[in-house]
This record gives C-alpha cells, sequence and structure tokens, in this order.
C-alpha cells in the first residue's frame, strides 16, 4: 500500500474536499482541515494592499493560542465584497466552529477565485455541514482536499517529508495551489501545511516566514501578488519530539526539511503555471546588494519576452540583459556576463561565439538557469519562472464570463 | 494632391529609406534624414542601464550646436556588442558625415532590431552610400524612411499638424516604430519629429521632454525599456515664424500642438502593439501623490491579467484592483471605486450591481476607459496599455532564431 503523502499524514489530522456548487465545472470546491487536539498555527499573507475578507478574518484568528480548524473554499475569492463579504468570512468560521464545538476565533479561514463577487453563502454552509460529516485521516480525504483548492491547476500539488527528530518520526506535508497571480512577495496564492511536530508559536511562526522566502517568494509566474494569498501551517504536536529548541540540530533539520518541501511545492507550482510548459531559475551574482540580486533576478523571471523566447525555446539572451538593465539595479556593462546552464553566451560586455544550436538544446528543456553576473558586488540571489505561452492568454481571456 | 504627412513636410528636411540586408525579409532597414542648412536639435533617450552603442554615441553628438543628419538602422539593435559595437556606431555617423561633408559629431544615429549582435557593418556602409544619393523632399521617401525603422510593426506610424504662429505656416511631423519593449519611461522605442519652427535649442528641449512626458511616456506594452529607446526632434528654423519665446501664446501653442502629435503615434503605438487587437487608457484619481497615481496606472496597464481580460473582451474588474493593490500605493478600500468607461463596476469598496452585457461591450471596443478613484487624495494620472493577445506569444517566441 503507497505511503499516505497528503496534508493527513501527519498524526492528529483530519481533512475533507466536498462540492458545494461554487465551480461552474462542478468539482471540488470546499475543504476543511480539522486537528481535533488542537495545533499551534502560524501564517504568511499576502502583501497586497487589498485583502480578501478571509484574509482580514484569519490576520486576526491566527493570533488564539490554538486552532483546530482550517475553511477553505475555491470558485469565489471574497475579494472586494464590502461588508458583506467581511460578515460571510466570519459566517465561514462560525458555521465551522458550531460543527466541531470550538470557537470561531479558533477557525482559519481562506479562500480563491474571482474577485468581486459576493460568496454564495448558502451553497456554502451547506458545503461546510456536508463536509464536516466526512472528516478522515484517509489519504483520499486529503487528496480531496487538495481537489477542492484547484482553480486552473491542471493537476494536485502535494509534497511530505518524513525526519526523525529526539528518536522520534516527525511528518510534514504540504498542498498548495497555482497557477497565475503568482509574484513574489507572495508566490503563494493558498498553501497549506501540517504537522506534528512539538514546536512553540513564535518558533513555528520564524520557521515558516525563513521557508517562505526561501521558496514560494522566490517564484513568480505573472508578478502580481493576489488579494488572497495565505500560507497556513498547522502543528499538532503529536509526534512526541521533544519541545524544539532554537538552538538545536534538530530546529536546523526541521527547517531545512520545511524549506525542501516549500521548494518542492514551488516547483510544482513554476512546472504546472497556467498555460507553462517550461520553468526557469534566475541566479543573478556580483550584486552590490542583496536587494539589487533579487530585484534584478525578479526582472528577468517576470519579463514577457524573456518568457516569450523560452517559450519558443530561443536563447535570446538580449532580452534578459536588457529586463536587467532595465530594472535599475547598480551594474557595470564592461563586466558583465549571462550563462545559460553552463554555456557562456555574453562575457565582460560582449557577445561570444556560441553555439546556437547547444544553446537552443539548453532553453528547450523543461528547467534550464540563466546565470547573470552583474560585475559589481558580491552578493547573490534567485527567482523562479515559467514561460508564458499561447496558452496563458487563452485561460486568462476566458476565465470569468 | 494629397498632402504630404511625412517628415519630409516641414521644410528643410530630406529624407530616404533602402534596403542593405539587415533584416531576414529583405525590406527596408537603413534610413537618413538630412537637414541641409542644419538643424537645432534635442533628444530623449532610455531609461535602461544598459544603453546601445548608437545610444552611447548620440547622447554626445546631440550636445553639437548644429545637427545635420540622423542615421538610422533596423535589423540589428547594436547593443551589448561592446567596443566593437561602439566603433560601428562611430563608423555609421563618419560615413554619413562625410558624404554629406560635415562634422560626425553633427550627425545622430539610432538602431534597432536584435540586441546582442554585431552590426553587418560593410552592409550598413554600402547602405549609407546608397541612401545619401537618393535624398528627397517628396512624401515617398519620407515614407521610406518611416519603413525603414520598422520590425514587428504592421503598418507604419505617422502624425503631421500645421499651425499658424506669427503669421507663418509652421509644421511638424513626426514617425516612430512600435511595437513591444515598451514601457515608461520611455514608452518609444525610436520616434523621429522634425519640423521647421524657429526656437532655441533649450526652449526645444523642455518642448521635447513634456510632450514625451505627456505621450509616449504614458504608453505601456510590455513594461520595460528597451536598451534602444531615443526620440530626437530636429528643428531646421525655415518657417520664418519669430523666434519662440517661452511666455508667448505662440510657444503654448507649439507645446499643445507637439504633445498632441506625440499622443498621436503613441495611440497608433498601442493600437500596433505586438499582437495588439484593442487598447486602453487607464486614469487613476484620488491618488495622494502624483508619483501614486502614475505607479497605480502603469500597475493596471501592465498587469498581464488585466491585458488578457481586455483580449477576451472581459469585464474582470477585480483584476484591476487587484493590481492597483499589488503596486504599493496608498488607497482606502472602503472609498475606492472603479468604472469602464461610465459604467460603475465598484463603488465604495463593494461591487454594484452593473449590466455585464454592457460592461462586455465596453471591454470589446477597439479603446476603452479605466478609471480607479482611490479615494484618498485629489492626485490624477494617465496610462495607455493594450491587450495581450496569443498573437503577441507568437510573435516573440518566435522572433530571433
Amino acid at each position: 500500500m503507497a505511503t499516505n503523502e497528503t496534508i493527513t499524514a501527519p498524526r492528529g489530522f483530519l481533512a475533507v474536499g466536498v462540492k458545494c456548487g461554487l465551480k461552474k465545472s462542478g468539482n471540488h470546491d470546499l475543504g476543511l482541515v480539522v486537528c481535533p487536539s488542537g495545533a499551534t498555527a502560524s501564517a504568511v499573507f499576502t502583501t497586497n494592499k487589498i485583502i480578501s475578507a478571509a484574509v482580514q478574518i484569519s490576520k486576526t484568528h491566527v493570533k488564539s493560542r490554538t486552532i483546530y480548524a482550517v475553511v477553505v473554499n475555491s470558485g469565489n475569492a471574497n475579494a472586494c465584497t464590502g461588508q458583506k463579504g467581511i460578515a460571510h468570512a466570519i459566517q465561514m468560521c462560525a458555521e465551522t466552529a458550531r460543527h466541531i464545538v470550538v470557537d470561531p476565533h479558533e477557525v482559519l479561514v481562506a479562500s480563491t477565485g474571482i474577485i468581486g463577487e459576493q460568496m454564495p453563502i448558502k451553497n456554502v454552509i451547506a458545503g461546510i455541514a456536508d463536509a464536516a460529516g466526512q472528516l478522515s485521516d484517509s489519504e483520499s480525504a486529503g487528496m480531496n482536499f487538495t481537489k477542492a483548492i484547484m482553480t486552473t491547476d491542471t493537476r494536485p500539488k502535494t509534497a511530505c517529508r518524513r525526519i526523525m527528530l529526539s528518536d522520534k518520526q516527525v511528518t510534514i506535508a504540504g498542498t498548495t495551489k497555482g497557477a497565475g497571480m503568482i509574484g513574489p512577495d507572495m508566490a503563494t496564492t493558498l498553501c497549506f501545511i501540517t504537522t506534528d511536530v512539538a514546536i512553540t508559536k513564535p518558533l513555528l511562526t520564524k520557521a515558516l516566514q525563513n521557508a517562505i522566502g526561501e521558496s514560494l517568494n522566490k517564484l513568480t509566474v505573472d508578478g502580481l501578488q493576489s488579494t488572497n494569498d495565505t500560507v497556513f501551517i498547522l502543528a499538532s504536536g503529536l509526534a512526541g519530539n521533544r519541545l524544539l529548541d532554537s538552538q538545536s540540530s534538530d530546529y536546523k533539520k526541521f527547517t531545512d526539511t520545511l524549506v525542501d518541501l516549500c521548494r518542492d511545492l514551488a516547483r510544482q507550482m513554476a512546472l504546472d503555471a497556467e498555460g507553462a510548459t517550461r520553468m526557469f531559475k534566475v541566479i543573478v551574482k556580483g550584486a552590490a546588494s542583496q536587494a539589487d540580486a533579487a530585484k534584478a533576478a525578479r526582472a528577468v523571471a517576470n519579463y514577457d519576452l524573456v518568457k516569450c523566447a523560452v517559450n519558443g525555446g530561443d536563447p535570446n539572451w538580449g532580452r534578459i540583459i536588457c529586463a536587467v538593465g532595465s530594472s535599475g539595479v547598480k551594474l557595470n556593462l564592461p563586466k558583465m556576463s549571462c550563462k545559460l546552464d553552463e554555456l557562456a553566451v555574453f562575457k565582460n560586455g560582449a557577445p561570444t561565439n556560441f553555439d546556437r544550436h547547444k544553446a537552443g538544446k539548453i532553453v528547450s528543456q523543461t528547467s534550464h538557469t540563466i546565470t547573470v553576473d552583474l560585475g559589481v558586488g558580491k552578493y547573490c540571489d534567485f527567482c523562479f519562472g515559467c514561460d508564458l505561452s499561447k496558452n496563458y492568454v487563452t485561460i486568462n481571456a476566458e476565465y470569468h464570463t
């Protein structure tokens, strides 16, 4: 029997995904995660100045000492929906709390979908009742939850890691949705992580922020933050490990694993980004500052002309250099260079006599690395991006109406 | 007989466009504008930190008291080409100067095309010789020049205005190329303006900077500045008007007309942007500062999800609000509103009960206006944008190889 790799894998979690009629396709659109024993929770939210009703409510609720459940819907973002939208988000928490008999403040809420339409709240309430009766720690329950958060995703995205901490097996599992409106910070849309590690809330927050900074926040699909981006992590503490100490090797092992898990999810998002056929990693080195390195890497990964060239398998490196120059970072053209994987195409400010056929093959891979040296300093950063295809346009010209 | 509306319309200008083999298509790719009596000239250049060899050379040459010619090529950007590229740009000026017997510093140069490949300089030199023998003030000569600056443009872009200043007819004519890599500042790629007005160099510079700020710099196609963006204006002074005084109504008339001409060119660029089928204007008002208004307007016009929605004729206004929130400007959600032309779709932070059919018709027009009120201040700015189509991807995935 295959091992459960979904969010119900860590001890102490039940999940469910149901269909309540929010998606026109009739697919799963409402999910619950419940930790009956209560979880320590933390979150990272969108940096967009306009935030959904769910984000507004969850920002308050996540301060609770214990979180018992997360309720999430797809098919409607409940953003730009005014006071009525806020009331709906509160109602989602209250209904979930009523079924599992906890305080509404101990329930987190997340929404994704079309912005600016009122939530069909009757469907949602019926969906919560339906879901509450089907909670399970089975793999299929975890997978149904994942299905319930998908929008334009073509496949579910889950990841799971198992490590030994103080002789106890600790499990971390995560699931995320893509697939557009993804830009640092935060390249997330919605992401849910469960773990049975024993950890304090402040340390869990620190570990989460670090992991997201090194993974989802390094991914850009179209450069924008949605109004709804949310990452929740819930720790049940049931693994039986010694409570994590921030100075211990166990904590380092936990955070390294969390980063690895989040990068796995980020890669899955990049490869399933709307219309994407390929992904790439941009490394910018030789920068005058960390901020410059990050800015230049994002500028390249976000630049439509680079994304189109990658789509066409075209080693059009001039567009990479143009994007870097346009980003406004400090650079020294006569010392600049650019490589596609290990192939130098631009060196000391001038083109090399590179093998075009070879370069074309590099860019045509499922994944390749672009390295740009700014020639001014010692700082380095990276960003993941994906190609821009005709299908991205089709998906986004037709979504909605 | 039709009136000449090309850059040879103002008194004192000759032009020509020839084919020298830089474009694979075999089309016109080298142009000259010559002012035999000498012109007062000014320029606006790209803000990209990486600038082409032509921009580097022209930045120096434009300081000359008198400019006699502009030489321009398409098919090769001569950018990221190192010292060899600089030598080629100097050679282009020198060869042009030799034919018309002026100093090389009195010739401006501009290039557009693929970045990172060395200029086939022999072709260019043969082209300059060919061109120098065919200079003419005819309409067809002006049109051939326009053809020689086109890259992925599907049609030539020219505009002409005639006004009376101190009882003399003054003509201003301009031509520009599109069609991608266009973002404020400077939304230009290449633009050439000729006029017979009598004006001093400092005042001409002031008038040009103002006009570009109000027109080409308000246009974004894909949000990036190319390495080659250049606007040149040449004034022959042959109209016979009284030398323009910065405090006179004549100067105001001249600058208003120049803005109008540049906006005409900007609109032509938006409608012929790579793959574009529609354009739109974003007005942001109620901003806390002018910079915030401009930033938010550009964020909306640059946002791929908005551009895709416009392509699909979809009134998906939530993406507009999301882009505004993501831009980081100061806003007050409960006081925010959004209109598509005159139709209110979002008011005081909540959706209105708008007519979706009517909204779809508005967004499906060749051009529509998006107005966003941030609800915090009194500042206002605007930006022109265009849709993102499958054809944009096709053009940019296939350009180059």
